[in-house]
């Protein structure tokens, strides 16, 4: 490789921090802006930050753009807009609105010329990629995938939006004997309250009405009434100290039969101490890959689904061969 | 699809039934017929087979011939003939000799305008891609592949060549208080003898010195001498009734840290009841693989770090977004 590979990060939060560092363990890599809408004035030490609104003058300094924004309404207008400048990787997770965001960017990323990995992680992303591998190998059989335990960010707001409520925090947990009779090859039909629990950490306003918060977050549609859920009331200080961190995880299993009666179980799983940083770190890998795919000439929209494992090793096929297969 | 793919078997063994069995399971396959050193008179119910040097009578009617003869003698000889006139699978294991082995069918694929994927399976192959990825997206840090609880046939084959042994079954075990502290994010120094156990079930000749034959087994080296190795003496009734199937199975760990000082875990793993079939089903699915790269007019080898996971499955791009993703 002539140069080292030239990333850049579009959005600031914990994804964009953990790509951040994530690009620091990476030799073959390096950051050369980040895009903020935040005021370029506030510079991290070591990283030129920008505004969005200058991003063409970044035109030829960037080899791949990771864009960190959110899937609600950064990605929409950013994913496709970007694309069109730059190639790019993102992490777009609402799994209904794929074939649209695939085709806009896709779309984009032609206009321009470029290449674009959307929807990377871990789910949608490396989760999506053992549910695709283990159908392909048992395919009479059936998939499951549990979440947890971790934080989920959109059922923690959830609890903040209810009257009384100052803070909080919600755990999604598998069910454990579920899992072990996934593992047992029982292959259950579960319902939606057998897969998870919800446990919730709640501090409440002063004065609040206890019983209230907890009938209104149990029976909260969507979010919780379908689920056993517990809540805990604890103080603001327990929360810092207890619940400040954004662990997550989960699994993959597939269970089937083959020949005349075998069982055979593929399972895959995550245990993280950070849910936005090991994203980062799979953002980082696949912006190697869409790097490569670059330099091959691919253009247009691409998913986990495209991309050959060899493509997110900085290794030689050669050494691939000799040192890990 | 205009056709089903029309597969072909090369070598009847435990791995070609196994074949023969998973093509079955996917409805967009067929197979062709079976090449076999024996008396192509002994034919399986619907199933044509034919003598191995009548292969060009049948170089129009396959579209992939999936190679299951054995690493150390049937492959090294097997896989460059047949790479020159068919697209081909095998799971050629012999670790230390793939780069030889992929240079000799490369040159050999390429001559005949074909395109042959070597060494998949589940190690290599499942695993080798999980090694690659884990590594890929967590540079720092460390990985543990643990095999087992399953049969060894190398292992068992050793028992049985020592004098006074009739009969004799190995199954290798991890050692799970090392399966547990890598989980932990320990990242141990771990010796042969602290990662695997070796358990062996012999039926010894009448009137054999059973001492003797513990000790010699114990004692072996490669084989035994680096673990710690038990040694049960059973029937042949019980050998026959309790261990007589295939399980294997075993995981791939990799712990890395991200950011400040976050651990975070990615775990692969399998619990098959049958060895042999679950490998029959990974190379039938990169059969699939094949037959797309070859319509895609690729030639020379690959192996499981060239493909794209979509082509492993018979849904399309769109399919996989919407239902995988």
């Amino acid at each position: 490789m002539s140069h080292k590979i030239r990333v850049g990060i579009a959005g600031y939060g914990n994804l964009g921090r953990g790509v951040e560092m994530a690009i620091r363990q990476n030799p073959d890599m390096e950051l050369t802006v980040i895009f903020s809408r935040r005021d370029p004035g506030e510079v991290t030490a070591g990283t030129k930050i920008a505004h969005i609104s200058d991003r063409l003058q970044y035109k030829n300094e960037i080899d791949v753009l990771i864009l960190c924004g959110g899937s609600a309404t950064d990605l929409p207008e950013q994913g496709p807009e970007l694309a069109e400048l730059f190639h790019t990787v993102d992490s777009f997770d609402t799994h209904a609105k794929i074939p649209q965001y695939f085709a806009d960017v896709d779309a984009a990323a032609r206009k321009g010329g470029n290449v674009s990995l959307i929807s990377t992680g871990w789910d949608p992303g490396l989760f999506s990629l053992n549910r695709l591998l283990a159908e392909a190998v048992l395919p009479e059989g059936k998939d499951y995938t549990f979440w947890g335990k971790g934080v989920s960010q959109g059922h923690s707001d959830a609890i903040r939006r209810v009257k009384g409520v100052k803070n909080g925090v919600q755990y999604t947990i598998p069910v454990e004997d579920a899992v072990n009779r996934v593992r047992r090859g029982e292959n259950p039909e579960l319902t939606t309250r057998e897969k998870h629990l919800r446990e919730c950490f709640v501090v409440a306003e002063e004065g609040a009405d206890l019983a209230a918060i907890e009938h209104e977050i149990k029976n909260m549609p969507n979010y919780f009434s379908d689920y056993d859920t517990t809540v805990h009331f604890i103080s603001e200080e327990e929360l810092k100290k207890n619940h400040s961190t954004m662990p997550h995880g989960g699994m993959v299993l597939r269970s089937g039969k083959t020949g005349k009666n075998s069982t055979q179980l593929i399972e895959f799983g995550l245990k993280l101490d950070s849910n936005p940083e090991f994203t980062a770190s799979v953002l980082v890998a696949y912006a190697r890959a869409i790097y490569k795919l670059a330099q091959d000439g691919q253009v247009g929209a691409k998913t986990v689904f495209d991309i050959p494992f060899g493509y997110l090793s900085p290794k030689s096929a050669e050494q691939l061969r000799k040192e890990l297969l």
